[in-house]
């Protein structure tokens, strides 16, 4: 919508960036209604799962997926078959930086709005490149590098170019009055809560995610946008990523991606201006940093 | 000093084992009166100061300074000439893995014990390339990868191969009972007190190696070496690193290297096994993380 009211000269400067702000935003939310949700790291787990629940409990709201490589994504191709209109899948890679503004550019065209983020790619292992280290000794400088790369600059490269859709989305079509960006951290990236030691590569760069999230929430606030900034632990849910790791869990301590992402999501829909910059676990404590 | 109570059958093994420790501590003691020390990233700022602090302040105590380009190090030259017998200067750049293992041959050759580990090398912002972040527009990829692999990824490195000396050389001819490796981390590094945001680079390494140190600390305390690990934040100190952001501190804040070192040695001179894995700043206060 273009905006027709910058020659009348009853209004002030001010009065008009208000007007155009809240104009802007109903016709958005008149043409979103359901709002527009992005989920980052979406071909599998719970990523994936994340999709399906905002399609299947949100009969209105559109969702964009996005992984690396959409054409092997069986589980996002058949929730397209099933949701056809409302979903759309994008090539994203977060180690390259290209891939992340392509997407952010079709979002821009085919929605011009985003009323939450969901960053939910991450490393722990890759079977003869990347194992959580036991000891100091295994700390290899590829693999901090690597995980750092893939667990925190990827997911702030991502909200660093969809920050001008949040911007414009805010909480408009959605019950929350502003957008949410979750990033998808972990308790071993708590420093505070650090009594076993171990996995270095993947604690340093979930605690450094935690440090940019905080530090882009901290941004957010300054700047009065209407988007918040949280971090989340799912717990220890049954995924490909945690499979190789899963026989030290307690009994009954082992998710379902279903129980961890219903979970999620109503930290997420409850999500207010004050809980911008936290870090909280699937059960709503909050985590020490 | 060869062994030679290896077919003495008086000795059960452990008991052995506990012998040859106590017969090698007290050899290294005898040896390195005044204990060893190392300062990695020595060639300026802190990292000189501290050296120039431990050959001044302890007569007997020997040091190990290592830089990039010793040979363009005129602070640790000048000092050469003085403190021939008592300093060492060796090549060492955090970002290559093989100077560091060189450095570790050298140090296991020459002294086979050190007594404290400074880690003092960090980079906040190199002229036309790496520069700190006023908002998340200017986060780039490069810069994040840059300030992780120096700030946080080198100093773990270091440790990593100086660890067998620091065990064999806990608090023998020092004041301590225990070694001491001491990280210069910075508040800025701090989650729970990030009220400004902004620096995303350098805040996220300086995070991530509280981590990484509070992980190492946690693996020394669980093997019962006779190590802590120790995180301090200098101040805001008048060196090239600060200088083009001293325009914001406020009077009385902008500390000499002097006054700066001085703190921290005493923390360091202080340390003990409960210390191990905590975030000090220069007035011995504890830092959240």
């Amino acid at each position: 919508m273009k905006l027709q009211l910058l020659n009348q000269p009853m209004f002030a400067a001010g009065t008009l960036r208000s007007l155009a702000r809240r104009a802007s935003f109903s016709s958005l939310a008149a043409k979103w209604e359901g709002g527009v949700s992005m989920v980052q790291g979406a071909s599998r787990g719970i990523g994936l799962e994340f999709v399906r629940h905002l399609l299947e409990k949100n009969e209105k709201g559109h969702v964009v997926a996005t992984c690396r490589n959409p054409g092997k994504a069986t589980g996002l191709l058949e929730l397209k078959d099933k949701f056809s209109e409302r979903l759309c899948i994008l090539e994203l890679d977060v180690t390259n930086e290209s891939t992340i503004k392509e997407s952010a550019k079709s979002i821009g065209e085919r929605y011009g709005s985003l009323n939450l983020l969901i960053n939910a790619s991450g490393i722990l292992s890759i079977p003869n490149v990347l194992q959580p280290e036991t000891t100091l000794n295994k700390v290899e400088k590829s693999s901090l590098l690597h995980a750092y790369e893939v667990n925190a600059v990827g997911p702030i490269l991502v909200i660093k170019h969809l920050w001008p859709f949040l911007k414009a989305g805010g909480g408009s079509g959605t019950e929350r009055d502003i957008a949410v960006v979750a990033n998808l951290s972990a308790r071993v990236g708590s420093i505070g809560d650090n009594r076993l030691g171990g996995w270095h590569s993947y604690r340093a760069s979930k605690t450094a995610l935690n440090q940019l999230t905080k530090n882009v929430s901290v941004e957010f606030a300054r700047k009065k946008d209407p988007i918040i900034c949280i971090l989340l632990h799912p717990g220890t849910v049954d995924t490909d990523l945690s499979r190789p790791f899963q026989r030290n869990v307690p009994e009954g301590k082992l998710f379902t991606k279903n129980f961890s992402v219903q979970k999620l999501m109503t930290i997420i829909n409850n999500a207010k201006s004050q809980d911008n910059g936290k870090f909280f676990a699937w059960d709503g404590q909050e985590i020490p940093w």
